[in-house]
């Protein structure tokens, strides 16, 4: 495995002063060449010959490995955060903070811009005297403790979390200006967790066992009634997500993974896991979390999030800088159902479609990523995009859901969006019919 | 899919009632139950009636939306932290703040906790003057703003990153206690930005472009050469990680990827990439990132890292808290050269082997979980584990590795760990022959 051998060759200054000499004469020649090929529209570049001089931050030396034990974001990325609609809601403590979608790309969510949703605000919650409860229909009713739970087998799995209610203020018509908005009740990350099965099974259920009751333990305590065969098909009861524990937000120390259902069965906090053999029609399943329909009735049990997609880039907070020329739109997909197969992208309002890239991983239940590369003329644009998954499913237009669903509804909108590009750069959320 | 019609129920209290307290009496007979499997080792329930009684957290609404724009653990999560070591290093500025690997699951490390190493501190780099060059044997020298490079195809990639040094302390027998220590110079996110072949190729490569030469902004202006076969290959110029920006600390706001190949190449604070005919032999890749052998030659341009694996729980700073019976033993394995095809562990030195199981996405070049479920008797046991990747390379013994190459090294110790698990559970770094 010897590749080759060297002895050390002290550092040459002369040839050092003599490169960045070079470098100048150099950047001079790039700036004619990038300002020749700028007139084709192919080269990118910035010519700027002073480009390369001595900045602040080649000149003394930054933070040690002392500054942060934990990290953060850079300062300048300050206006990277969650934002909640002040006049969505009566109190914080039972609210909604959004994804900023247009500031991320890849499929992961970071942590901290993981959006958040609760009913009595973030329940402070100590792991060493949290406890979890099957009780119920199960052959021996059993109290976990955090340390019990991390001897059974453990899985992880890449799932997105999205509300029922993304999307809901859009049914009436264009809203709200900008993808954290209109798309931002949604994340995507790994969780690591037992199978609700595993627990389940130590637990053993009786033969009339049917659906679940998870109870959390904030001052809701919200609970959902989860029919049995999706809790023993792949369900986690997850304390980790992307590798650390959870946040006091999304449940620390222990929440529900329902993977491709509505977020709020998702129960965070989780202290209890009732079995019994009928639904219990709780608040969160009757009064909310149901679609009232044209007629006066109410769908209900809607838990499967429908296929759909939304592009981030550019979006109302994320205008295009440049004045026509090579483009990089981008957005995500996802459904609940398995895999996002297609992704295709219109730049007419829905009359031309073509094939998006998918990037990166796809993943059953996951996001997924997607680039539509293009040359911009300049002129203004429609674009959508319209999501298909693995099912077949395809993602259908607001009016189409309308059709079929009348205009109470506040939750599972998946239609499809439409952002009017200006000839500015300038994008808002529009309609079209 | 209008599935059932409800009507709401309104709450029935005494029926709420009546369930509470059905709940206090299952959980004795849940602690029966669970006393009394206990002795056999089967059931993990804790018993105590109480447990579900009305705790703080239940009774009080938590923090609003309003409370964190961008997120941050529990405080019971505080000692959940990047460490150094003192001694290791003449100042902070030129040091390694190491991963806590004993605290994460999965195979995300989350930005916060990303191990960071850098020359000269952490350089605080306005992306609106940050500027990248492609200079030397190109048919044009191009300089690029960070808008200009997002308006590339992107493509994303999860790889782990390893600095070359990981372990080296441990080449001479065992000194660290713990594997945030020992193998915590690693992390494993997802990387979003351009391929360095696009940009190579935007520039025009001259016929004799052999060698490339990324420089980092920071005071210490890393460098290293990169022969152009890996350039062309998986390299990425990358501006986010885990969806959002860069950490400053992982180069904000652009670092090269140079999947598989270990750290220090992945200059950070990306600012200039020259293209030249033959290598540079700069600092750190003669008297630094090189190897030295046990007949005064030193091996150079080890670029790749081998396979590798550690057990990550139960170690030094998370010994076992169960007296016996079901434990899952965790770690994680990687290789620079694919995906990792197999993990054994041996709980007896290294005597016998069983195959453990590989959880979670199998990337290329990625950081892959393994798990470990087993029936400990209560005995002392010498973990280790063995990693095989996908081009058959096996983790060899820490002897092996110092037969061939002698005991001089600092780099590239692949070497298979030993933890000794003492009855109460505590856990020790050792080596056994």
């Amino acid at each position: 495995m010897v590749r080759d051998m060297t002895t050390d060759s002290p550092t040459d200054n002369s040839k050092l002063q003599a490169r960045r000499s070079f470098l100048r004469g150099g950047l001079a020649i790039g700036g004619a060449a990038a300002a020749a090929a700028a007139t084709s529209g192919a080269a990118l570049a910035n010519g700027d010959p002073n480009i390369l001089e001595l900045k602040d931050w080649n000149q003394y030396p930054g933070d040690g490995v002392d500054a942060r034990p934990y990290g953060a974001p850079s300062e300048f990325e300050e206006h990277v955060q969650r934002k909640s609609v002040p006049w969505l809601t009566a109190d914080p403590i039972s609210s909604v903070n959004f994804t900023p979608l247009h500031e991320l790309d890849g499929i992961i969510t970071p942590n901290g811009l993981c959006f958040e949703r609760h009913h009595s605000g973030i329940a402070e919650v100590d792991p060493s005297e949290h406890r979890l409860m099957i009780n119920g229909l199960v052959d021996k009713q059993l109290v976990f403790t955090m340390e019990d739970l991390m001897r059974f087998p453990r899985k992880n799995q890449i799932n997105f979390l999205e509300c029922a209610a993304n999307s809901g203020m859009e049914w009436r018509g264009a809203q709200l200006n900008g993808c954290q908005f209109t798309h931002g009740m949604i994340h995507n990350v790994m969780y690591t967790g037992v199978p609700l099965k595993t627990l389940l099974e130590e637990a053993g259920l009786k033969g009339n066992a049917k659906w679940l009751l998870p109870e959390g333990a904030d001052a809701s305590g919200m609970t959902r009634s989860v029919p049995i065969e999706k809790a023993l098909d792949d369900c986690l009861v997850a304390w980790k997500m992307n590798g650390e524990a959870l946040r006091p937000e999304q449940g620390y120390p222990l929440r529900l993974v329902v993977p491709g259902w509505e977020g709020n069965m998702w129960v965070k906090w989780l202290r209890r896991i009732e079995v019994g053999d009928k639904p219990w029609h709780h608040r969160e399943e009757t009064s909310k979390y149901t679609d009232l329909m044209a007629n006066g009735k109410a769908r209900r049990f809607t838990w499967e999030m429908d296929v759909k997609s939304v592009i981030t880039n550019p979006s109302p907070q994320a205008p295009l800088k440049h004045d026509k020329g090579f483009t990089v739109l981008s957005g995500v997909a996802w459904s609940g159902r398995g895999k996002v197969s297609r992704v295709d992208v219109s730049l007419d309002g829905g009359r031309n479609w073509q094939a998006a890239r998918i990037d990166g991983p796809s993943i059953d239940k996951s996001m997924h990523r997607f680039y539509f590369d293009f040359d911009w003329d300049g002129s203004e644009l429609l674009l959508q995009s319209r999501a298909i998954d693995s099912e077949g499913y395809v993602q259908p237009t607001k009016d189409a859901l309308r059709a079929v669903r009348g205009e109470n509804s506040i939750y599972h909108n998946n239609g499809i969006q439409t952002w009017h590009i200006k000839k500015d750069g300038t994008v808002e959320n529009v309609e079209v019919s």
